[in-house]
């Protein structure tokens, strides 16, 4: 959605408000309309943890869920367009559905898919973006309540992996231990005076206290703000820079709990990262129970013709599913 | 969604059905499912509804309604991906939301939206294509239970017409009269064997009753079985090769009850067809009574670069709620 | 140039102001730079002058002047790359140099090119629009100042057609006929604020007295506002709603002094415009002393692969060269 | 093939000059790929014949022959990849085999193939134009041995009208009626050196007194010398200038005998040509008995991401075929 | 050629049988066109030897054999538009004709060509797949027939290197050693039903006793059954979660008799591969005769604006020729 | 600008001459548009030389230059459209404006800009290739005046270093150290006859004696020439091939004055060359007085549709930036 829709929808509401609609009838709509979204995602996020139950024989079990938000991204809103292409890579006809370890994607109990959080529907109505961050939490929370189903979120920008981390910290009763893959460290008390930017999620994380350790890998243009704030909060920045010095500590890991968000990065170009062998091969080598994930800032828009970028998010999705699942 | 999603969907539930999964569980949450999904749009248009009504002084109001389906395109199943790319173009910067004729699209009495039915997200609990079009069908009733919405359904593929003229036929207790503008007239009995293909949609709609009058613009390369089908049915098909000869008359229409399918035809391309001018000609002329449209088959994985295609579909949808709206 | 550098060259003054330079050091500066930009194009318009004197037997001669502004666009600021793109679709092999009706554009009888105005460079020293305007005004008479040359501006986006108009009825003594071909009028009393937009123009142009008639071609999606400030001005507006009835009128113009500023309109996407060969029909049949043309609005990073806009905006320069030099 | 590739078989040649190979064992080596290539097109067309005529029931059979030639072009070469493209956007899923007028292309009575002239193969074997000419000639009229096929050819760039016109006039014992649709006329003596250039195939066609009558639609930009050739040699060339005025004579042309060399013109850009439906209008209105066609300067490496200009080609094709076969 | 053009074939051939077409008539035909075709390889290969062995100082010359196939693929069968594209990158002119060890290309005793087999004519005649490979089989053996020529084969898909693989083989009378690159084993029994499918190549090779050895390098995402047969038939996997270990081993290998398919792998995207510079070094460090090559599914349709993949390519086919010409 | 362009100028000039425009009337004018130009690039580098030295602080500042030369290249004009679009990429909004070693672009006294050498205008007054190197070697002369402004050059293609390097050389009273990185050592005696060619450029440098030494890395595909050219210079040769083991020392350079000229090589596109993070390790662990630089031969018109290519230029700037300014 482009910033004229975000302009417009508080226009709308402007209209309305000028009308004298009284804001107990628009509170009450919303109200229902919010009650709705999540139940629809709690109904199948039920019956996907049903299914699986009935089936026997699994401790941890991938599910989707697509939080398709674009409007808190500073350049370039396609995110919000992400979920149902990255979906599609998954499963297009040009790879088969192996992991490189040799998982099955096709069995149920590997993978499943809870469908998408209705973002843009939600705003349409006038909600603001507190209370859309809660539905968020609230929809992560709401697959977490399925037991053997762990969310692995497909963005939507990176503003999104604040509310997710929130919801699995409240829900396993303590902070995480966080992975975080990036070019930039995301972590500004504030973006052009927005609170919830993609730019600032990490400082939301830890100013609430959500993770217990945060090891940021990839990093480079990183702005005095940034490391000041990394600095503050007792992040571990790890930056290209260094990268080859890095690698042997990176690519062994050992830990217990861990979320690991995840930026392909097409929006915001920034040439020199980690190559996504790199990539796999930390993940690969990691030592670790994953009980979430979040792949975001993939923007179809800013793809190349042949959609090389879908078919990285898609297979670093395949992959995230081969840690969690067991 | 690709043809290997499809194929999957089954695949999954074929798992499911060997691994001895009670039918009744599976079909208990299907059905809550839907229900979850209903109940989302009804409280939408609720809203929507309540909002226009307290705002008062119109009679007829756009809303928006998307149904991202693509799985029953003979060719190229991108259409899935149309609704939230045509929203950015309808609002984006470049343009201004004024009509040709004047009418303003940022007024909510102009034009709402409803948001989108969850398609893929029913299909994935494993929901058969005759549940899914009564999910449709459902879901423009529930549009138009809220006097003075109705319904602009964003496609999506040709297939969705069907289930948009059933329910538009069934609210108003009888046939419609249809003009629809596309290359090729959409009546086949079946298409490779499935009854719900996009190029069946007429067939279904013309054997159900649904349409007092069928008329057919701007038609080129139709088969020997179109064309028995169109005098079988009695539909008046209007072909690109003497559209110099028919255009006085067409400029001219007269109608009372109108619903407009509308394909801007990307994924099947046939060149030679009209132009948006003529397009617009026909419909700015046309004095009727519109009471739903929708605007089927742009598949944004074919559109050009510079997004053009999108920017047709868009401006047609706004020329549409223009007609619609007053 | 991005609206990043906007903001940046305005953020780099202020750093220079807060570090105490001094006005003067900047100003003097600033009025070298000037003065040394316009010394470059007098010079250049002297030589192409001087040398199609020594050659005689022209009396009007079509020499390019590019003005690579894009940053008062309100959407894509792309038209600032424009000016080497058209020179180059210009001459690139794939078409010949003649035109329609016979001409030649590689006589330097017919064609010649005075080169860019600085635009950037002037910006990037702090010069504000106001005089940047001025600027572009004094480029134009520094051309008209040699006869036998007449100015094809090259923008640059539609906010320079009011320094070239203003120009050219200062230059002329009074205020100049216009024939306008775009979607949109341009004539708001402001755009966001900002009063040099290429969306008010027109009316800095009608407001300077600068038109003695000024009539606008192709037109769809007018503003209340646009309708208002056109009856204002006594704009003679024509619609494309309304093309098939007005063409003929279009196609017969007799007048007698004339300016063609042109959109080929690729940023601010509108379809259902003229078709190329209805412009060059009213083109060829306007009976007319044109005395200076712009081709504006041509963005080269949103055209197609095979760079069809360009050929365009091309091929539009070469007829209007056809019409102007005699 | 790029220009480097035809610099290099000379370069080639000259290296083996050189060394002293002697000119016997070339020449004979050339000769014998030379048979064996016109071999394998008259078996082609021999086996394609002999399926019709026990078929039976045809009396004029509309075949394919592919020429992929693009060395004669002045820029962009890319023609040479023309013929597969093509024909895979004749076959291609997103549209049906049935023409306007309701032929079936899919019947093998209506349309066959024979496969393409070997043109890169025999000038890497360092054959000259000259010969080459003769080889495109000898494999048309292979063709039009096998009663009842009849070839419609796939260039290719424009410089294979000459021997396909050739062909086909010696074939039939005199001059043939030629419609020529074009944005240039293609008529200069020479081009660059080359009198085998796409820009000259119909001087060297009108020297051999291989047309009866030369009628040349949707010209623009013809230069003085396209002007007297066209005189002189007694050509009706009709422009885009006047084409609404001449609209209805060349809607209406009635002809005895007819070859249709037609450009759809991407390499060459010259925007404000005929609309595609205009062509189709001039088609499917002749009245004459149509022996053979072209398609020609097709550029697959121009064509738009979603190839709209080989869906062009391809469907002039069917069109074409639509009128040759009964 | 996409689906439909198979589909087409078998209709078409049904089609004649029905109308009771002699069978004689139609496999007389078919042999002639085969004959034809193997007779065209031979006779290019006859020159192109008796040229090199006139020049002298040769023991192993590269030569370039096109097979355009590309029906066998299971997703997007561009690979049929291959190698005109590939031969244009090796010549063309943003590149010099130097290898990285000094090779000069342009020289005829390191680089010939001897066209393209005339795969799509001879399937359009009716010929099935069985005899369609020993065409391939045969145009292999006629190039080895002619001394000093080695033949590097340029696909299509990678069904082709069955065949390749088969002749090599047969010439010289035994199993050899075969190096293959590529992100998939393809070593399925079948495909889809399909015996020749390009991901059952390496099945046929193995059961057809073809190979001494087969190594494949850069495999990821390996199938359960690939692993199975891998292992059934005694193939060396080397993954690329393991590259980094096995690297000193892969880039220092000795051997005697080699073969070397290569898949630049773009219509089945699998990101995380080699990168170029890590299959150079493989190359460039390899010791061994290398007998034969193939380059494989480089598929056109999908390759990037500025054609990269087809640099690629090239560059590969330059560097295999380096080492295998002597 | 296509070599249309090039050959129209000459073709232009000959016209005049022909009509006896009297040489000194062309001479003068010539002399008076090289004078402003030159004049316009003094006041520009003067300004920003009296702002750096008001604000203090600073003893080595970069500021770029653009040079908008293509005409020199052998393939593919475009990199005279290079300079704004990579001015455009550095400051776009998609990353920050912090170095990877933290220093901050927006502040002037790391970053100002003078502007473009107007290299076109020049040479569409018939300027020579001789004269118009001199002009451009005085620019860099006149920004080298400016203490402490160092220039940093941004092409254009290749042939532009040496008369940067020349200007810097004469400037600094003696041969420097040149660190090149590039896949071909453009070292050639001239390329098509051309002296002043890309790919000559280092000849011309090394033949005037303005290296002490020159280093090349990343070198692939040698001629022979290439190699003997190399060898009669003293040039120090780094070829891919041995990069993994040259790595250590190319990593650990310590030099005292140096200049660097980099290309990112999209024109000529070659690959298997560095990672752009060797790259960066390169510049970043390089000890040196980096006094100036270019970033030469992108082309904007063979970039990705999401110019990764100009992020890739822009990133380059950005860190050469970092070293040079201090």
């Amino acid at each position: 959605m482009s910033s004229m829709l975000r302009g417009r929808g508080i226009h709308y509401l402007q209209k309305l408000k000028a009308a004298n609609i009284p804001t107990a009838l628009l509170e009450k709509g919303q109200n229902r309309v919010i009650d709705a979204s999540l139940t629809l995602i709690r109904e199948r996020a039920k019956l996907k943890g049903e299914l699986l139950r009935a089936l026997g024989g699994v401790t941890a079990s991938t599910t989707l869920l697509g939080v398709p938000l674009g409007h808190n991204s500073s350049f370039l809103q396609g995110p919000a367009f992400a979920p149902p292409r990255i979906r599609e890579a998954i499963w297009c006809g040009s790879t088969n559905s192996t992991t490189e370890e040799g998982k099955q994607l096709s069995d149920p109990r590997v993978l499943t898919d809870v469908g998408d959080v209705p973002v843009q529907e939600i705003r349409d109505c006038g909600v603001d973006d507190d209370r859309l961050m809660n539905v968020i939490s609230e929809s992560v929370k709401l697959v977490m309540d399925e037991d053997p189903l762990r969310p692995l979120v497909l963005g939507g920008d990176h503003s999104i992996s604040f509310p997710v981390v929130r919801a699995v910290s409240e829900k396993l009763g303590g902070p995480v231990d966080i992975l975080h893959l990036d070019a930039h460290p995301d972590i500004y008390h504030s973006f052009e005076g927005n609170m919830y930017s993609h730019a600032s999620s990490f400082a939301r994380i830890m100013e609430g206290g959500y993770a217990r350790r945060l090891l940021q890998v990839g990093l480079r243009s990183i702005t005095s703000e940034g490391r000041e704030q990394g600095k503050r909060f007792g992040v571990e920045q790890y930056e290209m820079r260094t990268f080859s010095r890095d690698r042997h500590l990176l690519e062994n890991l050992m830990w217990t709990v861990l979320i690991l968000p995840f930026a392909p990065g097409v929006s915001h170009i920034e040439p020199g990262g980690l190559s996504f062998r790199d990539v796999l091969n930390i993940l690969h080598n990691l030592q670790a129970d994953v009980v979430a994930a979040d792949v975001v800032e993939f923007n179809p828009q800013r793809d190349t013709v042949d959609g090389m970028t879908a078919m990285v998010a898609a297979k670093l999705v395949r992959e995230l599913t081969a840690k969690i699942s067991k």
